[in-house]
């Protein structure tokens, strides 16, 4: 199934598909590798252990259960749990500078089941999705599902580059939506520009395609300031968030503010896909959210806890890596995106690397097509510094031990 | 997109979607009135809310979140919790009288997502899907989305008239997959008989298809014993089971047990469509069900509250109703389905049921094309035997207020 459209950034969506769905049994792989306890991971984006507000779930859920249990353990709406609504309208709307209905907001199983939604709204045979390269995998694999083309514009350290989609929309690619990690990117932990922001809303308005900003890392910022959310820019944009990076995955609540003419469609998939998110989780979320001042000191430790990690990180990189690795401290996020100045195939270094008791996700697995062989996702979320200095020095090794097959493979080529 | 099977019992999916959109819309709108405090609703399938085992849970999750909090909070595998999976492959196990493999279990964001996900990896517009008639309506909506041709076999007292069925697939009809609620159907309570199940078994190991086994009411039988599960007939089921019904649907837990080459798709297109199911209350229900004795107890106190429920509504109908209303006492599940022998349109009825303070489901909104109009689906799940009691006072005054809109809508036609 050719493209239609003559760019060398479309990808088939059937290759997409299937290549997502071998990377996505390759990352279950080496998840599970990095259950060992002898490996330190830096490959999962798991949210800092000591992160977790347990003291104060403990004290609400055990109120909840003892005065009002029904709400937690019945059905509920399908849009969502109200109260959780209209804390994330109001939060949603200071970020927007302007009030937020409740009515365009729709609580999901986790921010992954909104692109999924989104996907299966939007998404069909006939579509053009732009995503970005690198990008998040779990947004191609919904979307690739639905077997849209796959179009890719590159990310650089202001995020997107939106003068690149700019010149692909002149030349005619027509995108039904543009999905976009818009701050501390995953992989690359950037976050795009206020000017790039308001030139891809223009871009939106004036071709007519949806933006899909997602933005789950949006708290985590221990440095500067954060540019206003694309929402303020323009209408054409579904923004999703997640209690995921601020409270807790395991809860699996996330949300989509949607333009009021999907917010119909979106209730509509979600209720043939899982009814409603967590009834149990909801209204926790409200009293443990609620309480302001509670809550904006948990956000203030929350950044402590990954300031301080990413710094032991990018430290130890540096000091033990040099010239050899480029990459840039993080103002926020979860994760530090390395490059090897001298060409090494970390996918090829990853064998190594467990070897050695160390975890990282390669470059390549976050690309769509070939590409990414020197890059590196690393983790700085769930180990404490000391860990992360030894993951460092365990890399060391591995590099140290590490001999390229490049020259295995090229003699395998012309045999 | 008119079908290409010379059958009547065929519908075109695209009609079939089309209608359940607007038929879910439906419900959501009756569901929304039900809300309202002087109307009593039988319409919805909410368990009885002192049937929930709150202590039980307070007291399970605030012993977890004292000693091992990092499972409830943190990712977990999409699979799911392994010892909750080995829980459920013990406990089907033991109905298929024969050892389950772990791996087969797969935990979904309760049973909905199950045939949601079943409708991914096994639907398409080239497929074809059996239904019962009536069916659960979640179920069509789910398969819908993905465009199949859909075809119903009808129920009667001893569920899927399997004959029909056979006579189906001898004039040609391939289906992908059967969809049955195998037990305590919803809407009409009926169960599908022993020779009827192995029958369908060996239809299915004939033509190929997969039988989708959704059974949440499993656990409600309150009289007679159940009959084997269709598993041990044949290997081509997906078994769906739900902790909604026997602990609590807030919590969005349910599973599937499908045949061994079905479960890695079902897993990839799991973790595109929302990573995992919820962390935090799958060790809680570990913990419940684990505990055999409690919870043997905790359903028999379940079976008690719905046989007496059962028992409040049907006395209160037949002495009420009399030969007006054809129904028979169910032996578990939730529901009671009901015909108008003089042939009353339940959709007409509704608004004189509304008004009079009481709300059920009408037939025809169970019903893939027309018909079902002198059917009601009538829940005694939710309510206590006396506001059961007040109820069918209520509906009596609406049936006597009632007068059929048939007339007007014949002059209508004709205008």
């Amino acid at each position: 199934m050719p493209s239609t459209m003559p760019m060398c950034h479309i990808e088939p969506a059937v290759l997409a598909g299937r290549m997502t769905g071998v990377r996505s049994s390759a990352i279950r792989d080496l998840l599970a590798v990095t259950q060992r306890p002898d490996v330190i991971s830096l490959a999962g984006g798991l949210p800092a252990a000591d992160g977790f507000p347990v003291s104060e779930l403990r004290r609400i859920i055990d109120r909840r259960l003892r005065s009002r249990p029904l709400e937690l353990l019945q059905y509920g709406p399908t849009e969502g749990h109200l109260a959780l609504r209209q804390w994330i309208a109001l939060d949603e709307g200071r970020r927007h500078d302007r009030p937020l209905p409740v009515d365009r907001v729709l609580v999901t199983s986790g921010a992954q089941q909104a692109i999924d939604l989104i996907g299966r709204v939007l998404v069909d045979r006939d579509v053009t999705v732009v995503v970005e390269q690198p990008t998040y995998l779990g947004a191609v694999h919904a979307f690739s599902l639905y077997e849209p083309r796959m179009a890719t514009v590159p990310v650089d350290a202001d995020g997107l580059q939106v003068d690149v989609l700019a010149d692909l929309l002149a030349a005619g690619l027509r995108p039904r939506l543009v999905y976009a990690v818009s701050t501390f990117q995953n992989p690359s932990g950037a976050t795009l520009s206020p000017e790039r922001r308001r030139e891809l809303a223009r871009l939106a308005d004036h071709y007519g395609f949806w933006i899909v900003d997602d933005d789950p890392y949006h708290e985590l910022r221990f440095e500067g300031a954060a540019p206003p959310v694309i929402g303020t820019f323009t209408d054409r944009v579904i923004r999703l968030g997640s209690f995921s990076k601020t409270v807790a995955p395991g809860l699996r609540v996330g949300w989509a503010v949607a333009p009021t003419e999907l917010v119909d469609p979106l209730v509509r998939v979600k209720q043939a896909a899982d009814l409603q998110a967590s009834s149990f989780a909801q209204p926790v979320l409200v009293d443990l959210v609620s309480d302001d001042r509670r809550y904006q000191a948990h956000l203030a430790r929350l950044r402590t806890i990954y300031s301080q990690r990413a710094d032991a990180l990018v430290v130890a990189l540096a000091s033990t890596f040099g010239d050899r690795l480029d990459l840039s401290r993080p103002q926020g996020g979860m994760f530090v995106w390395a490059r090897f100045t001298d060409g090494t195939d970390t996918r090829e270094l990853l064998d190594s690397a467990l070897e050695a008791g160390v975890a990282f996700v390669p470059g390549a697995e976050f690309w769509v097509g070939d590409g990414g062989q020197p890059w590196m996702r690393l983790s700085y979320a769930t180990n404490p510094p000391e860990a992360l200095a030894t993951a460092v020095a365990r890399l060391a090794t591995a590099v140290a031990d590490h001999r390229p097959k490049s020259s295995n493979r090229a003699y395998a080529a012309t045999a």
